[in-house]
């Protein structure tokens, strides 16, 4: 089957069409419409096999995942999807590979009325980098250096469960699919961004560890900020491991939870409050941005952690 | 190093500062504006060691061709070239290589006032994926299919001469700088393509030889075409090899040009004829569009060529 066969079979009719592709897949260029007083938000990331996935881990997960990441980054801004662009490296033109990938590609692109649009399909190392691009009503972004002194540090969701997950794997050790479908199939949660636009005064999504990602936002807008780590939202088989172990790294410093972390000046507590009553997983206050710059992590007994967690390092950690 | 302090080095500032990047490199988006009455184009190319280039080839031509392959994307459309964001794949971090691959992309940035507003940096097999973000205005954008029995077929450059440099280097044979460069070097035709909007029907940039290029249009328009060979642009080095082989697989069905194949319907001929002459690369009719589908070859002695040449084929081709 030749690449031009290939790109046609799978990779022409992914998402719902959208009146605002004026040409999709299939010329040089894919040609797009943004409406008037939007900005165009664009985000593109890789996944690569050893590295962000097994090799032998289930296509349909790498597919929804390769988008998910670029979703996740949307959400971070308060944007609203609206095109994908798609690079697969393949060794080989494996037709059960391709039809399990785009399964599940296709079924977050629906989920999220996104639409691929054009992209590039290549021999080599298995390989997936996704381009998600979102529509922004001007100002409304919500970027990282807007965190103000006072503001409330907030996270969605639980910490830790892709990081215990990829713990267990690595170690061959059997892993609850509850908690290996959070490292497999993370869920961006674009509605959640969109709902803190006017609200958050900083947002960014943790692929590499809140300590690390929150410590960007503090960079970014110049301040520090103390967390609170027993209120961390924790799952309960996280919460065993650090109960266990006194060690804090899964929830602080262990990558792929693809939750939001945001900040948000105290007059606006109520109002998200309300919204988080409406979501199916957890909006915790887990800390305060103080003007002092650094991350300081209160421990459940008063003390302080010592260590500096500064998330993952893609050239530093290990292989998977 | 660390990931982060790998990308802020190298990456941060690369390309003139545009006003309509309203945040560029650094947050979870890039948030961009387009201006009114205009679409976005864009395009999305991985290069991979091994089957794009070879993995000694020199970290500067990377990141030129990386850039210029995407650029030939949008002069194809007649896209006015914007922003870039990079997905860079890399064994190690590497400052030399890093250095000397910014270097290329940069130069060429800057040559087309191109600004790198995002991306990511992994660790895994070398392997470069770029998108190209371009502006067109509504209706001017130049497809593969308007192409209509009676318009003349045109080619830019001259064709072959990457193909004929790559066999060199496969073969371990000295290969000329000129011809390395056409290899290592391509010029995206960016102002052939804007100077072709409203003169040309239907336009693709010869990325995987002309026979299978030209191919697309005529498939995408629902025509014909008949080749002159005779008319093909060669250098001297790639007319040499087809008058001692009398294989025409050089400059037809060899990758890697980069030149634009347009469609020209006749009552434009002398308006580009005119345009041409102000170019430093030829500009050559090479044959016709004809109702009836399928391309036909015509050899300088009259007879037609027999083999059906379908182009570059990643997925059947040899490795570098």
């Amino acid at each position: 089957m030749s690449e031009f066969a290939l790109i046609r079979a799978f990779l022409t009719d992914i998402g719902p069409p959208r009146a605002d592709v004026a040409l999709g897949v299939g010329d040089d260029c894919a040609l797009l419409a943004l409406p008037a007083g939007q900005l165009l938000a664009v985000s593109l990331d890789t996944l690569s096999a050893g590295i962000h996935f097994f090799p032998d881990c289930d296509p349909t997960a790498i597919g929804h995942k390769a988008l998910a990441v670029g979703l996740s980054d949307l959400a971070a801004m308060g944007a609203t999807p609206a095109w994908s662009t798609l690079a697969l490296t393949l060794p080989a033109a494996d037709d059960a590979w391709l039809r399990a990938f785009c399964a599940g590609f296709a079924a977050l692109s629906n989920a999220h009325g996104i639409r691929l649009v054009g992209g590039d399909t290549t021999r080599g190392p298995l390989s997936v980098t996704v381009q998600v691009h979102g529509q922004v009503p001007l100002g409304a972004a919500i970027r990282r250096d807007g965190a103000r002194p006072g503001d409330l540090v907030c996270v969605s969701g639980t910490l830790g469960d892709a990081g215990l997950a990829l713990r267990g794997l690595l170690a061959g050790e059997p892993v609850a699919p509850a908690l290996r479908r959070r490292l497999e199939y993370p869920t961006p949660r674009v509605e959640l961004g969109l709902a803190l636009r006017g609200l958050a005064s900083a947002m960014i999504d943790l692929s590499d560890g809140l300590a690390g990602d929150l410590g960007h936002i503090l960079t970014a807008s110049g301040v520090g900020a103390e967390l609170e780590l027993a209120k961390l939202p924790l799952s309960p088989p996280v919460a065993e491991v650090v109960a266990r172990t006194g060690d804090w790294s899964l929830p602080l410093a262990s990558g792929d939870d693809y939750e939001l972390c945001f900040c948000l000046p105290p007059a606006h507590a109520a109002q998200c409050q309300a919204f988080a009553a409406t979501l199916d997983y957890p909006l915790r206050h887990i800390g305060q941005i103080h003007a002092n710059a650094g991350l300081r992590c209160r421990l459940p007994d008063g003390g302080y952690l010592a260590d500096s967690l500064s998330g993952y390092d893609h050239f530093a950690a290990g292989r998977r």
